[in-house]
């Protein structure tokens, strides 16, 4: 036999890529639950850590949802110790409920990974995302309907957060587990760190009917479409940021030089710049204006962009669209308004002193 | 009561917002099988016919493949002459087997519909898809796992074809027949017009499970997805053209101002112009690039692109790249080569006694 195990080279392979940009020498901590996944990370980290690349430490976060958590805790830490990982750290979290019990323990187990890396100097965490977690996260994505970025999957990098082995499939983490005899721990009720029964079920009923149904290949070809649909999104994200910024300096512009338009509360951006972009990169820039506005990120729905974006595109003399979080969109003198509502309150505000309301509910042009 | 059934009136305005922007007495034809969708659909357009906003006609297509299939066909001609549109006109197509029976089908359909269209001067043909068959489509191209594209389902209008009812449940189609008394022929057998078993499999065993572990609303979750991505796909590919343009044109000008490079088979692009692409963009660019240079488009994986672009944007004096259809990409005085192979063969081809390989081995900047 020559070299380790297939799915054991496959690990350390995935782990020094991910961490090819660290200087030498840097710490990476492994967020480890001593189960497969992250324990075939923490054995990958460890060797490429001996190799001289970098030193490699662990977290293992109890989040002390059922009596006993500190003992799985504090047994999969002693493993990530044998393996030679150091420091290793147990962070115990609280968990709130706030947006359920899997939403609260997935937050909280972030900022105490955060956390525990900036107070050890590490330059990344690691986390053991695999292809399999994906697929289910695409899937997921599916199901909400919300587009590219929902689509998108997790990245393999975010702040100090990386995912080195998003390219193995889960298979291939056990096999790399048996082969050097690492023994993970399998939670029977799930109760430690709770999982999306959502994402248990699509795992345990959907993504085998897909394979039987569309055939092998499935978790990959999700996968593929995550990573090119995050690609997608960082373009046509960075194009509306600029279409954004390009409109409301032409906006102000306008203002300044027309006596009976003031500065206000919101934002306005020029119609004839919005006009001329393409309707993926201006409906973008439409939903992030309304979020740089005040309506709440999570509740602007693709009717409001819609309903927006007809106010440039579809321009018919229609009247003020309500948004979420109280605010509206309107158009005037060739500007885009989005803002606190103001047709009704005009006369009580000074803002609109100059020239009774701002809005037009005539054929503009 | 008042007024028509809930469903009937639903597939009744769809047909009338599909074809609102023909001229009034425009013809269309209905592509009707007899089944529940295209029938809901042949009942809605002749209402729309009878208010005077256009004639509509119908075309049943008789693949031929069982025996009796011309009896069903004229049972569904002879129901929406019944409906009262007109001309009904029954074509028999010859289905060959290249590409599976169903894509043969698929695309003998097509065919016949759109010759039907020509011949009868009709401004489009009505095909009956629904939200579910949408549905259907995503998932399929889903498992393609080829990006936006792929995930952006059946266009609403394309050429002469428009689907009008891409907005209604299959269950309102089934309501809106049952409400007007209208019984769709259901072939048992499927023989008829042979659907893809991947997408029957799909509708009675996938969105089921979907719908329970996901909750209701998967369907139009997939379908809002399409529309978002058709429009993302749309502004990104436009986006790709335009960097495919420039950078050609970048190249031929550098080519004519550089003697060592002469005119070749295949496509120049100016490695400059690329590098300074967003990358989802440049990705498409490169895709496209290799299509026109005469790589077949459905073999172009994305290996070959990212193998492409890592030719620009991660340069390292790597060599050709192998493209399929026999073609190679390369790097040469800073420009990206794509066509058939040079190095191996320099020595017999005219267009490269000026100096040597053109392809570039070392690390150029």
């Amino acid at each position: 036999m020559s070299g380790p195990h297939l799915a054991v080279a496959a690990a350390r392979s995935a782990v020094s890529s991910a961490t090819a940009d660290l200087p030498t020498g840097s710490l990476v901590l492994v967020a480890c639950s001593g189960g497969t996944d992250s324990l075939a990370l923490a054995s990958a980290a460890a060797f490429v850590a001996r190799r001289g690349e970098l030193r490699a430490g662990a977290v293992v976060v109890d989040h002390g949802l059922q009596t006993g958590s500190d003992e799985v805790a504090e047994r999969a830490a002693a493993t990530c110790r044998r393996l030679g990982l150091a420091p290793v750290l147990v962070v115990r979290v609280a968990v709130d409920a706030a947006g359920g019990p899997e939403a609260a323990a997935r937050s909280a187990r972030y900022a105490a990974l955060e956390e525990a890396a900036s107070r050890e100097g590490a330059a990344a965490v690691l986390l053991g995302h695999t292809l399999d977690d994906q697929a289910e996260t695409v899937l997921l994505g599916l199901a909400r309907g919300s587009g590219a970025r929902s689509l998108a999957g997790m990245p393999a990098a975010r702040g100090a957060l990386r995912r080195p082995i998003l390219g193995l499939r889960r298979a291939d983490t056990a096999a790399a587990c048996e082969a050097q005899g690492l023994v993970p721990w399998h939670d029977p009720t799930n109760a430690g760190r709770p999982d999306d029964p959502l994402r248990s079920r699509l795992r345990a009923e959907v993504m085998p009917l897909l394979d039987r149904v569309l055939g092998p290949g499935v978790p990959e070809a999700l996968t593929r479409t995550a990573e090119q649909l995050a690609e997608d999104a960082a373009a046509l994200d960075a194009l509306a940021a600029d279409l954004l910024a390009t409109a409301r300096r032409a906006a102000d512009a306008s203002r300044s030089a027309d006596p009976r338009r003031a500065a206000d509360e919101g934002v306005d951006l020029d119609v004839g710049v919005l006009a001329g972009a393409l309707t993926a990169v201006r409906r973008r820039a439409l939903r992030a204006a309304a979020v740089a506005a005040g309506s709440p990120a999570g509740s602007m729905h693709r009717v409001h962009v819609l309903a927006l974006d007809a106010l440039v595109a579809d321009w018919h003399g229609q009247g003020a669209v309500a948004l979420p979080g109280g605010l509206a969109g309107g158009r005037a003198y060739g500007t885009l308004v989005i803002g606190p509502p103001r047709s009704s309150s005009a006369s009580s505000k000074g803002a609109d002193d100059e020239g009774g309301s701002p809005i037009e509910h005539t054929n503009e042009e």
